[in-house]
């Protein structure tokens, strides 16, 4: 049986079907300068912060003796369940991880490298609630889970299938994750992300990693990505403990993500906010490198700030867009792959707001030379729920940043002063030879935003961008069509699903 | 009668009835680093393209002998109305314009610095159309332009009363700058704009701000700034010409903005547009400083592309980003006060898509360290329409922009390690002495953004941004409550616009 998957994994590689279309477009490369927010003097003192705290405040690492152990042996400081960490020590095993690593697809030719020049998308992750103009806003269920995976799947712009784009609250909760890691091979031929519900949630993912790409390969190259989170303030319970050992033992990558809303989780303060957000996500850090060096670890920052009048978080904040930028630097400084941003918002539904928000965060990220964009589309409501409507504008968003990322190329035929000079005053450049050389592609075009009069538009029907998106989601949705998965893995995968539904 | 408008002058600028709250809040300052897109060398590229352009294939200035005349005069080849520089001439006279300067309010709290460390937001400028929630799109009327007036002098984010905010379709062409110049007067007391309409409109202008400030005042410092816009590719026109002449004798500040649509008025490039636009700015700016050595003139950019498919003007486009930000770049260069960018929207009301697009305008603008950016409030439809609710929506972010430009101090107060030392693992700062000192004022308040839960905002009505907004800018209407003006300078210009009507 085995051989006989691992010749089938072979022969999917070759020959599949591919759609011209979509697989032309892939990651974009960070050709934009990199926005630096501080200076190196003050990045350094946010940096000596953070391993003041570590070294003489510690974390907490919650309900894990095996931790403890792993962390004492290593040379950590351990008091009950406080971790102590001395700065030579924390650096040097944060050395241990890559700069860069590749994320396998089922689909070769959709495997993503996170980390130095690239930057990859992937939707939003985690909301129990979906909402669509026609239904509002209810409970998410495994049909929206894998509608939205086909909707990722479908954006040529979304390099990533995500992972928990939204909870299936239909489903049981031990072993849903075994529907949603099925949902992603199948619907989808992006890379996915793991399950960290729990360690045998987490082994569930890499076995079935394991029966789509090969236990063997996969361990050369990770197949699954993770979000660990860590509870600040100090604190990693042993729940993400748990699903991160089993991560690290496998060499598949992890994100490391404190989660920080600054006021409540951490002082009034974008800076110490930073410092310990720093302190925390370099502990998780350090603590994978020491359960086995050179897992593909990403340094992740989720850390925005509270509303002072209602106590809520606060997304698009001009704090949080500060906030992304100086996560960004500290990752550089430690030469590891980062990520922070996406397409945030407070606001309840697709309006204005949701869109003002959305921008203030995701495009300090791509000028941050963030390298993996999780909740890149589909983000609504301080992220408790997932907007169908917002999926299709984000992506819109995310079609123009693969554009922006290109940068300017300054050169004769692009400054075009032969063109220029054919042109007399008052002229224009419709049809000149320059222009009808380059028109085809010389802009970014738009899908789904209008353009047209305002005559135009009252003709069509006067949609707002909602609406519009509302209609292309559900054409979208009707054109889509699965990529092929040999029937053998596909049968393979179904039976360990229910061998280990039966389990439970 | 003109020494007792003098004494009343000085006796409005002491003394005035000051609003605490709304004189608390200031033009901010540029403390966010300036964020560059091309390196020297790409930037020495696009500046020497434009050079040749000038001294190759030269500007048309049209309609006007006597611009041709001072253009001869001061070494530049004529060649019928066709205009050729030297590069070394061209250099000569933009050097001579200032990098900074003051325009005068009529209170003297509200004078704002244009150039260096200092950022300025004014209205947007020139809709034939206004829209709102109610009544939908309708040509504007000169109630609409006063309420824009009482508008902006109400939002704490506006430092400027703009010029034509609106154009004021109800009255006769000929005469409307002098209702639009009076109301800025009588209703605002913040700084604002002159007409271009023509030479006399430039005219009037200048003799109702002498009447506002004092003639001897305004020649020390410009109590106007105006728009010369240039007509792509390489145009002046005698309106414009005429009008920059009566400014620059008057020594009012002026902004040359070259008004470009790549893929139609230049090449389907934007190097070759930036290359194109700096040509005209400088052509503009040198003959600004021909006619009178240190007027005060600005560096505009108003350039954004085309719709590839419906030929309509793309707002917010990921190309007029980087155009806003290689702008900035080359008016640093020549050491002149920049304008650029502004909440653009295509959309054609305050949605989603009009969100997106402003802030992917108006955030690079910040980060470009822009010191005058006009239509940041209100813009909608491709600069057609002015939205009331976009206008209230638009000052959100202001605000947001005003903290976001603060960037982020690093020091023991804002690194607060004793307030992290002092909450354990998974304990929360609400309460802590830290939070106490600073929970004031610690992040940015919002008025119009709702951080709301979902079943909290359902509760109060599940009003969307749109619907918020439509309510504040009534609200704040009702609450409009004219500055103080003097009445024996309100009389004089009165009787000067009555004057000036009757003479058409």
């Amino acid at each position: 049986m085995k051989r006989e998957l691992r010749r089938r994994r072979r022969k999917e590689k070759r020959g599949r079907p591919a759609d011209a279309a979509l697989l032309r477009i892939t990651q974009p490369l960070h050709k934009l300068p990199v926005y630096n927010l501080l200076d190196e003097e003050a990045l350094e003192r946010l940096h000596q912060a953070s391993l003041r705290i570590l070294a003489e405040m510690g974390v907490a690492f919650l309900g894990d003796p095996e931790a403890l152990a792993i962390l004492r042996d290593h040379g950590a400081r351990v008091d009950g369940e406080l971790v102590f960490f001395d700065p030579e020590l924390v650096m040097e095993y944060v050395a241990k991880a890559p700069a860069q690593f590749t994320q396998l697809a089922r689909n070769p030719a959709r495997n993503v490298i996170i980390g130095g020049e690239h930057i990859c998308f992937a939707p939003v992750y985690g909301p129990p609630f979906v909402h669509d103009l026609e239904r509002g806003r209810r409970p998410a269920t495994l049909e929206d889970f894998q509608n939205f995976v086909k909707l990722a799947y479908l954006s040529p712009y979304m390099h990533h299938s995500g992972g928990t784009i939204v909870e299936p609250t239909d489903l049981p909760g031990p072993t849903r994750h075994l529907d949603m890691v099925y949902s992603h091979i199948k619907y989808s031929d992006k890379p996915f992300m793991g399950s960290v519900m729990s360690a045998e949630a987490a082994a569930d993912s890499v076995a079935m990693a394991e029966i789509a790409f090969g236990a063997e390969r996969i361990r050369e190259q990770p197949a699954l990505i993770s979000l660990i989170n860590i509870s600040s303030p100090r604190r990693l319970d042993d729940r993400m403990l748990g699903a991160l050992k089993v991560y690290a033992h496998a060499r598949q990558a992890v994100i490391i993500t404190p989660f920080i809303l600054a006021g409540a989780m951490s002082p009034v303060s974008i800076p110490a906010t930073l410092a310990q957000q720093n302190a925390e996500a370099l502990a998780g850090i350090a603590f994978a490198q020491m359960v086995e060096p050179g897992t593909p670890v990403v340094y992740g920052s989720f850390l925005t700030n509270i509303d002072l009048q209602s106590g809520g978080p606060v997304f698009g904040s001009p704090e949080s867009q500060m906030a992304i930028l100086v996560s960004a630097q500290l990752a550089r400084r430690y030469r590891l792959p980062f990520r922070g941003g996406g397409m945030f918002a407070s606001a309840k539904i697709p309006d204005a707001q949701a869109g003002y928000e959305s921008v203030m965060t995701m495009l300090p990220a791509i000028q941050a030379r963030t390298h993996f964009i999780l909740h890149a589309a589909g983000w609504l409501e301080g992220g408790l729920t997932a907007g169908y409507e917002k999926f299709a504008l984000d992506c819109e968003l995310l079609g123009m940043f693969h554009t922006l990322l290109n940068g300017l190329d300054i050169s004769d035929e692009t400054l075009a002063l032969d063109a220029i000079a054919a042109v007399p005053p008052g002229g224009h450049h419709l049809g000149t030879e320059h222009t009808q050389r380059h028109f085809r592609d010389a802009f970014y075009r738009a899908q789904l935003f209008d353009y047209n009069s305002a005559e135009q538009w009252e003709a069509e029907g006067g949609r707002d961008a909602y609406v519009r998106a509302h209609d292309m989601y559900k054409q979208r949705l009707r054109s889509y069509e699965p990529p092929p998965l040999d029937e053998a893995i596909d049968e393979a995968l179904r039976e360990f699903v229910e061998k280990n539904k039966a389990a439970h």
